[in-house]
């Protein structure tokens, strides 16, 4: 396996070189951009900018193909087996709410049941919900076991011919772990449920391959895989996209318009209202394609190896541990501490130029089961060395001496 | 009056300034953009990019700051009263699906009725009907005159206790015609509803002002009005946005999350679930800022100069005029032919390096009120220049000359 250098990657990152002091371990919440995707963005504004599917004038033409293109670079990426399956969102997070709003609202009914983990992220709990209260359907956590796995005992026991979906992080953005995807989505094919993926951490980190991990549904934001905010993308089998309704209306998502009855474009076009956010699905795409030009295995053994040092550096320090210690996980960590409050931490880090973030990381349900407020979350990205962990754990080692 | 010369402004348009030959004519479909606003999102990724409302860090802080400073120039803008008024959304037609489930449908039943201009585009009719097929409301379109103004005498004639909302755009973008909105805002008003008025095509040409205009709710996109795709806004009044209930789920819109209940933030960050577009934010106030850095009095002089040019010349051309005369109307045309196909002309435009836009620009009621298939729509900016409309009459009279 090749080995990774971070001095290259970092150099491609206008952010990173311009601050050659920040250390940045906030990817989790926002990764930052390489110059190919800043340069996509602007060259597509410059060159091409027009609106698509409308085109009568090249520029109409050029706008349409790139922005197609940009569809199928995300198709690629996933290994969809077409870029039609490929619904261009504002993020992750829009996605699922298109899921629940069309597939839940024409699906779903009294007595229904949604099992969702405890590890989700809150826009993957609260869309649920809503839904829940619109139609009746119920709204179930899988619970954790008490190494912090998702409970597959439990979800077992919960899955019957009433649960209809079971939505589930391909990645924690709390703790990094990676729940066994395959297993999960085996049990609930089992019972005829489906399964919504969310893969908005994983996807800077891990293969995706929908086709592999036979899921129903999968989603994921631009921003946070070194691509423009503004844009993501719900993945779904065809069926179940040919079947679901449209949820936001407008121009684009229609076949024809007439006040006496209005009929509908088919997938993906159905549910993109209104313009789409093309120049960010060229930057999207260019992003995407930076990423697969890097030899990921090498990026990955990388990852792996600075959470390896931060785990290893952080056992050493008195008054603060990782939570969790699940058998798979992502380069993610949330620390805790004995005596200090996480918000005076980070304070101590940000002087000294290391971001992290504080708080609940938009997963109170899984803080409850923790027993935590908050937690101090380090997420690490391609574009991390050694360095950044080692000046982390020093700058760490001494502010929780001061604090002491 | 100053004279607005369009050299000075066409170079700040860097896609304008490379392609030195190209006319564009399609600013209804999308604005090119000034190097101002391509130079501020580049300089945020580059300098501040970071996730908003959640610093633990001084770019946190930097980029919820540029964000929230995004939000006051949009409100300013349109002279809101406060900057909570303003909820970021992709744009306009998502900001009407916004108001169209949260407020229609807590708000509409059986029986009411949603009053909504012939002029208007897809995005301010298919949502309603939507909201209609859910709520048993019903959806009537307020007919034109002869001359193809608003026919203000039906629409008196419409409005009883039963409507709760008029919906009317302030400048058609096949027509150019500008309804009389302060009219037609009292007389809705004087029977208890509400009026959502689309400003996608106004905001590039006139001053809103949302206080003088008295309206309820206003919906407009970035990348008509010279700024980046991707991002829109909704404004409404304070009490109707407080008292609407969440549309989407996610992180940023709840106050608390629990799987006993969870409960929402207050506007509008209650109807922005997850990561907004906050570098497209930071370019959409750039553009505003831009625009309110020009003469908008002497633009609009230009602008309408440029029409009467247009207008003028047209006249002159055998098997071609331009649709409606209405009293009021913006910088917009609608070209008919006698004989010509409207996608044959255009591509002799296309191939002379012209861009306009053909087809049924997304109003296909008012098409069918028209009796027209498509038209060939030329839209003016203030980019545009004297020497731009002279070619394209002289382009035009060619092509139907060869084309006869």
């Amino acid at each position: 396996m090749s080995v990774w250098s971070a001095a290259q990657p970092r150099a491609c990152f206008p952010l990173l070189t311009q601050q050659s002091e920040l250390i940045w371990l906030d990817s989790a919440a926002t990764t930052q951009k390489p110059l190919a995707v800043l340069d996509a963005e602007r060259a597509f504004y410059e060159q091409i900018n027009a609106n698509v599917h409308r085109g009568a004038h090249r520029l109409g033409h050029a706008a349409t193909e790139a922005f197609e293109a940009a569809r199928s670079s995300v198709a690629h990426f996933i290994n969809s087996p077409s870029r039609q399956q490929v619904v261009f969102t504002r993020g992750a997070t829009e996605a699922i709410n298109l899921v629940a709003h069309s597939w839940g609202g024409s699906q779903l009914q009294a007595g229904d049941e949604i099992l969702i983990s405890m590890l989700e992220h809150h826009a993957d709990i609260v869309p649920w919900q809503m839904l829940a209260a619109r139609t009746g359907a119920m709204v179930k956590p899988i619970p954790l076991t008490d190494a912090l796995e998702l409970d597959l005992d439990a979800l077992a026991a919960m899955l019957s011919p009433r649960t209809r979906l079971v939505c589930v992080t391909a990645m924690s953005n709390v703790l990094g772990t990676r729940p066994p995807l395959s297993r999960i989505i085996a049990m609930a094919h089992a019972v005829g449920a489906r399964v919504l993926v969310d893969a908005a951490q994983a996807l800077a980190h891990d293969v995706i391959d929908v086709q592999a991990l036979d899921a129903d549904f999968l989603v994921f934001s631009a921003h946070k895989v070194f691509g423009p905010t503004g844009i993501g993308a719900l993945w779904a089998r065809m069926e179940l996209l040919e079947a679901m309704p449209p949820w936001q209306g407008g121009g684009e998502m229609i076949a024809r318009v007439s006040f006496d009855g209005t009929t509908y474009a088919p997938p993906p076009l159905r549910f993109e209202a209104g313009t789409p956010a093309f120049a960010q699905a060229v930057g999207f795409a260019a992003a995407l394609n930076w990423l697969q030009q890097q030899d990921r295995s090498a990026i990955a053994a990388h990852e792996t190896a600075l959470y390896q040092q931060l785990a290893a550096g952080i056992a050493h320090i008195d008054g603060v541990h990782i939570l969790g210690a699940p058998h798979d996980k992502g380069p993610i960590a949330s620390l805790a501490f004995a005596t200090a409050h996480p918000y005076d931490v980070a304070q101590f880090l940000d002087n000294a130029d290391i971001a992290v973030r504080v708080g609940n990381h938009c997963a109170e349900p899984l803080m409850q089961a923790l027993q935590q407020h908050g937690t101090l979350r380090v997420s690490i990205a391609a574009y991390n060395s050694a360095h950044d962990i080692t000046r982390l754990l020093a700058v760490l080692a001494e502010t929780l001496e001061l604090l002491a």
